[in-house]
């Protein structure tokens, strides 16, 4: 029986060229995979029967949305990933959903090789290939855009050779990646990091200076997952959505920054996600009256760590799973309504409540009703202060204590 | 000679009648001290006439302006001080400066205590006292709001009593703090923490619903600092405010937050900081582009504990002081420009540039001129991915592989 | 009915003199509780009757060890705690289950106060309170010791004058406090720390100077526990006493360390945990062939700060509990075989095997059989230093290259 | 003119092979470089005749020992040092020196490329390359018996057909790396990690065993560096090297561990370091009575990743500056003297003193002369615990509270 490559397939022309190629280059015959994590965009039985018409023997898509948002995206939530403060993961959280029907299908089909249309500089190579040899350490990985060294130009020619069903424009002014959680654009005229993004970079967001009406939203969460929105019974799936449309009528969730890949670069990056920036400011200000302090001031270091691992392609790790098992803790009791105005490009949080909430009107209100004891506060100043003093004292005395 | 003390005096309330308590509970003449901090409102030489009219044997201004903008409201910038990922310290680091001065006034005045107003429930008495016992170990430090357990009324009655020359009205309906960096407001109907602020909460800021046209700035920074704003030189002091001024008229740096307190309770603060918002928004993506990726990722952790520590009135501490060398350290190539966008409450970075950038356009572009050598990649994952291969393989031994 | 108070007794001259004097201050009834942690000295129902003969109305002794080993000990030695990388928590891993003993019997009593017999200056009543504080908010704490200010003076005074049935030595050398997991000791002269310890200090170990012969031990642990000792089955209680006894013999687990306290100061302590030490010793190799490198890494950082929150007595903390939920996680796979060399004060590894280890000969060899790609080092190199080359390059164009 | 390219020699055979074979492979003519770094063994001088015999055309040696010693090792001493809790990070500390050498040497000769000994499955050759990269951007780096894939088999093979001066035995039972700051050994039948180490393993230590009579030593450090030793002043480096005879003697330095490899395998490594473990155990001590205490818990971390980032070759980098930084500034006052006992195995404190010591006789005596004030501990406890309080409270609440 011939080989069998299941190839991740986009529909695009690096992967719809990249059928013929490894058909070519291998003898395999080539298995197309499309995964549906809300992408938008063409119709996936489009995007299906193009692979077929491609040269794949077999064409397939998977539905992952449900899935993508409860098992990656709702982690995420969790732990507020934003990797350098600014980008909720949005491709990288979708990669490892991705390689788990890549290595699904594999093994339906009995290949032994995936191969995905990754270039070598970027981080999803890599998200990639550590993913699968994660899932299937006996399966093998090829690449054939990065390790065939093959350029827009020998796609497009390798193309119009074969009279393939694909358009090839040769001036393509950006690559973009999106799904349900976010989109991301770079290359082309933004590698100039001194341009500012032009207008035709949006998609998933109107733009936030002329907007329409201030827009109010409640999200209920139960440990720590948004499970109605004004009410209404939502899956994540569902509040992702519906918070794409009502903050990215409002412009919200843009993001311009420079980041640092993981293969050692720099590199330009414009994203697009309203619904993950909003869910993200509900969930942190939910967070800040449900968690005790020092829960909370270590789980910035977590969630940090977290953000990290994952951007860095390490989803199925042994340290993922136990950064998980923490941030999971302390999701007890991150139950409760976040109000929040959605408005110009800003999602203001301007109420918050819950069974669960440590906010203690009583401690903290200096009106009638204070429980607060302030005659403890001497006592714990002086213990507080004491190592402090001490140090000080010595500075003095060596004479290095600060100059009045 | 009779003995001295030296009281912190902001012109309010209870400050005003704090003069006569003092000199009631213990014999001593109270020497007041103003410290200008750019707190704005009332005129200084009108709060320093109403301490001596209050009963002061003396009374002082100390304009420390620029002393605070440099030697605190800068290692807040370069240390992107965040509370809680949203509060830039406005309080905290108005604290230590006005410590200096009261202890350098004591010195001065041969008082050996030294008082605040502060009550027994919230942050500042920690960071007064601390700070002082490690400026002057030897000095006492009263606080007869806390310790004599001074409540409104009391002050009010006392002031109507004595005559003193203070408004006193019996609503107020919020207790607030400002000075250069930001401004706080606290209690009131906000402590229903269900309750939007309204719009007499602000004034450092316009609302951003209705804002003036985009206002776009260009902020020059050397080694982190801002020294340049569109071309001109600035001060740090002056770079504050004129982006508190352009970007306060945008509605920039508005802040609701409920908030971890050191002394154990939750409370819900409103803060504006519009220069600050703006130039620590400029500041971290200047480091986006000039901090080598290891170095900026262990930054975050040094910043997050640098403004816990600053926080929680830990100024003059010794870890405060080793924080500040890490963070130093890493400002010497933090020298560039960044142009943003200032418009209706977003303050957006939109172009970046710097002589001493790590973005490598050459490594970064997929147009002509690429030098990454995409040949590495495969090496460079199959060694990277080791480690989580040989764990993932034991799971699957184990059984306890993910489920495809 | 007369109020009655729980006193956490433990047969020493302090508690036995509190007995009384609880009840003359308060005209509660005082009911003595004994929790026996593996402290070993007195047989505890002569302390139990001590009690009585002092005055108790009840007396109660809990056989706390297996309790004490399985649910304190043992998620210490998944944490290695050592606390300044030297101590193993002996006393901070006791006070939390004396607690729940106290309340336990506070409930079943139906009292509404317990108390203690801590100073003020020490660790142990922050452990104590907090611990009452979490596992009953409504309960009052008292602290006769402490808040009556009864010094060791006045107690051989009243305990003479009442007659009770205890020894009264004016010099008492030093202050030991002792469980199964260590021992620890303090005060008298080893407050000069220019003081070496003397013989007279140890009584769980014997001087390592002249052992008796090597003794090999196999310590054989599932999921972080030790579960067999030399191939026989032990429990944890087991495990810790018969190392103590193996340990002991040969001199190993002392430790003589200034300390920081968390009421601020610095203080000399010694300790001597034999068994703890040998287990930690053996759990943290068992953790390095097993556990992967990144999450070995950030563990590390989780056992410091799950160290220091026992410490300082927050054991019943939600920080805690979301720290063991990452460690609980990490010891899948901590299972296997340790091999140890316990002679004159050292407890060496010298050889380990394990089922789950992720060691791998192949991968590690350099004689024939090995299966490591050596062809993936120089692409691995070229990306993984490409960040830092980048910042050298720049370093070399600002003229502040490393001097050669 | 010829190229040249100079070669990090060694002395041993796959270095003196090499000669040849870049010669062979390259045209070029080879510069052999050898580096003191306190290695002992072969004389320096009879191994740069080797070289010029195997057919370098120069052969140089430098003396690195004291720069070594006072710019490698004692930045390591102040961060503690101690990879994985246990490695002095004894090769990880020399590469950087020797790469410094081999960059000024190729810079000296006109060289462009310079050459190393490494395999391909080692942290060393990371450390080689990484580190040229960053002293010399524009210089090669080759690798001959990693890229050209020599086996030891050829290596002799070659080396008897060309008659080298070198003594080519087949069984080399380990291979080795020493410095002043340390041994180490791997591979051999140590690669089966149930086998214990055997006698000949060792060559810095004796047998602790049967160790002569104890030695008391005293070490008076500045800033954190050793400057006398028993009152007698010593440079860094001859602190090291009586330390390594001392506790050598002593068998005190000994290490066995399976340890985690930056390339991702874990490997079997015997160390042997008395004088850094010794200077360690010390130095450590000695931050415990003169660091803060909430400095030294942040130090910690800092000593974690400073001591990960030099096993891992990144000593020129970004990071490693920042945290040297952070370091320095904390020796300020580590300062005063340690007196350790050395005896079987055992390198143990028994004294310290400081004129910078933040241990208070006063605070901490519970004898006559305390000065602590326990009234405050009260105070400070109520505050301390609350937020624990409340989140127990909460617990009890949901009934979640820790069973009784």
């Amino acid at each position: 029986m011939t080989e069998r490559i299941v190839l991740a397939y986009s529909g695009g022309l690096d992967t719809s060229v990249a059928i013929g190629w490894i058909h070519e280059a291998t003898g395999a015959e080539v298995v197309a995979m499309a995964v549906d994590v809300g992408q938008g965009g063409e119709d996936l039985e489009t995007i299906r029967q193009r692979a077929l018409d491609c040269g794949a023997v077999e064409a397939y898509v998977a539905d992952a949305r449900d899935e993508f948002a409860n098992e990656y995206c709702m982690p995420g939530l969790k732990a507020n990933t934003l990797y350098m403060d600014a980008y909720p993961n949005v491709s990288a959280l979708s990669r490892p959903v991705i390689v788990k029907h890549l290595v699904t299908a594999a093994r339906k089909f009995g290949a032994k090789t995936v191969a995905h249309g990754c270039t070598g500089k970027g981080n999803d190579q890599v998200r990639f290939e550590v993913g699968i040899t994660s899932l299937a350490p006996d399966m093998k990985c090829i690449a054939p855009v990065r390790d065939l060294a093959l350029t827009r130009e020998k796609a497009i020619e390798y193309a119009e050779r074969n009279d393939l069903p694909i358009v090839t424009t040769k001036s393509n002014p950006f690559s973009i990646d999106q799904n349900v959680w976010g989109r991301a654009v770079e290359t082309g005229f933004l590698e100039d990091i001194w341009n500012g993004p032009t207008k035709d970079v949006y998609d998933y967001t109107d733009d936030p200076t002329f907007p329409p009406p201030a827009d109010e939203v409640t999200i209920t969460f139960e440990k720590g997952i948004p499970v109605k929105i004004d009410g209404r019974d939502v899956t994540p799936l569902q509040a992702i959505e519906e918070l794409n449309q009502r903050a990215g009528a409002q412009g919200i969730g843009r993001i311009d920054i420079v980041e640092d890949r993981l293969v050692g670069i720099k590199s330009r990056e414009i994203y697009e996600a309203p619904g993950a920036m909003t869910l993200i400011a509900a969930h942190k200000e939910l967070e800040n009256i449900t968690l005790e302090r020092e829960q909370a001031r270590f789980k910035r270091m977590v969630d940090q760590r977290w953000t990290e691992v994952v951007y860095d392609g390490q989803w199925f790790s042994e340290l993922k799973g136990s950064l998980d098992a923490f941030i999971d803790d302390t999701q007890e009791y991150v139950s409760g309504e976040i109000r929040m105005e959605l408005h110009g490009g800003r999602a203001t949080v301007t109420g918050r409540r819950s069974e669960s909430s440590l906010y203690d009107f009583g401690l903290a209100t200096y009106d009638e009703g204070d429980t607060f004891d302030q005659s403890s506060a001497r006592g714990f100043i002086d213990i507080y202060g004491l190592s402090s003093k001490q140090a000080a004292a010595r500075d003095h005395k060596f004479d290095k204590g600060i100059r009045l």
